[in-house]
């Protein structure tokens, strides 16, 4: 795609009515001026037309090798339980007519179209797929770097230690790329919380990586497990380096359970990744900042087996992240907003992301007169950039942006 | 508008992938035929290009006299309870520089183009406006006849025997032409039970009108004002004229409660008006159902001093409905878009809703495979018909709907 670029936007907003001009200078925000006349000389104007800007959304938590976004409709085929859901995957994914490097990518090509700019996927490493999938997501990640940054969560979605060979597959699906280390559920659905826990933490010291698990179990058995993530990770000496995903059992608990969770979590910079609940008791969001602990959201399933939701678009997930939380002031809904996009950047480890000068010049424009009228709204977004590059207008992608990744 | 017109739309599909073409005659479906040599010679082909037809939206519940839709944004500037709300709101409204009027009439021309048909609106009965509101949206009723059936509820907002004056005032707007009597909250708000249902069933018996009473008090207090309703209706003769808004505590009541509340509002065919839920509690939309007690949606406050949300489409309400309540199959997602249109219809007792011959052609067309997939995509509505007359078009509204406005 080029070297990053250089180029003044002008007339553009950030979070106030004041109108003022973006500076960027290969791929980097050099200034931000609300004179006109320090728009370098040598450097293109691109007109914002009083749009606001936001930084690039992050979605923290997806799934984009099970997805069937932009495919006919499928109803959702499982029974209501998670070994059905897994069961019914296992069955169906062989046969669909289109591989997973096709309908990952029009996810993909999608999510840019509505300013996200970085993304943590899992991707399910299974029998007998192997590392299928994970193979699939390595091409495409590296295919859209220039658009997107991905990060990798090697999946054990059928678990671990009920599921012989999972431990070394998951070790060569790291060996072979992945960024962090999966798991799911240790008690409620594999059975083993310690054989579990040995299984990736082994694995994340031994290749010095993070942790991202599903924790969907609610009640004491999530609660256990949590607990015990806590204790290992501190154990471990892996601070800052896991996460939690769902942690619905943070979302129902007494007020000692939940106050001595929070602590573990801040402690141990343990964010928790969150979808907005939907049916399921949400982790309280603003109690869970004020305690110091982290939490940041994702779409997680998007139109698959699993779920027949999701569009893409982590502005929706912050509305529905609010809506859910009963958020209604400006202050709140911007939580909801950082929980897409800064919040979930620092989850990451992400550098340079913001839109102070220094930071990278992924952002985009949408017409929307405050940051929280942009998650109420969710406006088209006018104008992507990702590291200065215009990689997406008004909903499709750049021509430059379709021959970078051809 | 003109007479309701006749004419073919060929080209569509009914649920299935089967193509279809319907008949309208004189704003009715006259025929339902898949061999298109059965289109009336002398009347006009409209091509659906494959598109699903799906049954006119109702919403339910708004208040479009609240509405700040299509305003600059304003943050949500009242304290965190309803008190602060409706004080909030008193002062606030006079200040707005946009009249009752054209704040709802710009959010009665968005619903409209998202395929609602139906809707009723609580307006708000109050001092020192009086009936202000009431008159504008008698007006906005009239004036949008030919493109939306329009239901009014005279709502004591600021309560009733609280509020001295405010009985007659109710009764005054019933006169003028309210549809139903409003409430809130008998005991959490207005502090007196049967002095509240004293006034509210005294007007819909003088003037033999239906009830819609907000009930937001959860717990205890919920459960007493519902099941003193329920008592009521029985008393007065006025099963199938009643309806129950919101009814958090249906929500978050144990079982032998619920049991209870869902055999007595069966009985006295009392449905209940839900939002989707949000932070709160949401009222089981397939357990009621399952018990023969009625549950229907409208979108509520949108973008007001209330709240910071909504967008007029009850597609996206039927979306949030299903999310919130765990739904996946296609069945459970068909059950949310009933609520956003049969069960409203219903509930709202209004004639000929349906797609079956004999209804009244108030329908949509949209892309999706199916009924599901249109909740879960919420697609733009292609084109909108109000009883056979093109009223929207891919998001705006027709010349001839303009024209009927002037």
């Amino acid at each position: 795609m080029g070297p990053p670029s250089s180029f003044h936007l002008q007339n553009v907003r950030i979070k106030s009515d004041h109108a003022v001009g973006i500076t960027v200078r290969d791929g980097v925000i050099a200034a931000i001026t609300d004179d006109p006349s320090e728009k370098p000389a040598d450097f293109a104007a691109i007109d914002g037309a009083n749009g606001l800007v936001l930084p690039a959304l992050v979605d923290g938590h997806m799934h984009v090798d099970k997805t069937l976004f932009g495919q006919p409709w499928l109803p959702y085929p499982a029974g209501p339980d998670r070994e059905s859901r897994i069961e019914t995957e296992k069955e169906l994914r062989s046969q669909f007519p289109v591989p997973v490097e096709e309908r990952a990518a029009a996810l993909l090509r999608q999510v840019i179209t509505t300013g996200t700019g970085a993304l943590r996927t899992h991707v399910d490493v299974d029998l007998p797929i192997g590392l299928a999938h994970m193979h699939a997501v390595l091409a495409l990640r590296e295919r859209f770097k220039d658009l997107l940054d991905i990060q990798i969560v090697a999946f054990p979605q059928s678990g671990i230690v009920r599921c012989p060979g999972m431990a070394e597959l998951l070790d060569a699906a790291v060996a072979e790329g992945a960024d962090l280390v999966g798991g799911i559920d240790p008690i409620g659905f594999d059975e083993d919380l310690e054989g579990h826990y040995d299984v990736i933490f082994g694995i994340a010291e031994r290749h010095e990586i993070g942790i991202d698990i599903h924790l969907h179990d609610a009640g004491p058995t999530g609660v256990e497990e949590l607990e015990a993530l806590i204790a290992r990770t501190r154990a471990a000496g892996l601070e800052g380096q896991v996460t939690a995903s769902h942690a619905f059992c943070v979302g129902g608990c007494d007020e000692p359970t939940f106050e001595r969770l929070a602590a573990g979590l801040a402690e141990t910079r343990i964010p928790i990744a969150t979808h907005g609940g939907g049916a399921s008791p949400l982790p309280p969001v603003k109690k869970l900042r004020d305690r110091g602990a982290a939490i940041f959201s994702g779409n997680d399933n998007i139109r698959d087996t699993w779920t027949p939701y999701g569009n893409g678009d982590m502005l929706e997930r912050a509305m529905l992240t609010a809506w859910r939380s009963g958020f209604r002031t400006d202050g709140d809904l911007e939580i909801a907003l950082d929980l897409a996009s800064g919040a979930g950047a620092k989850a990451l480890g992400l550098e340079g992301h913001g839109l102070d000068v220094g930071c990278a010049a992924d952002f985009f424009v949408v017409d929307a007169d405050t940051p929280a009228h942009a998650v109420a709204d969710r406006p088209v977004r006018r104008l992507v950039f990702k590291r200065g590059r215009l990689v997406a207008r008004d909903g499709a992608l750049t021509e430059a942006a379709e021959a970078a990744l051809r």
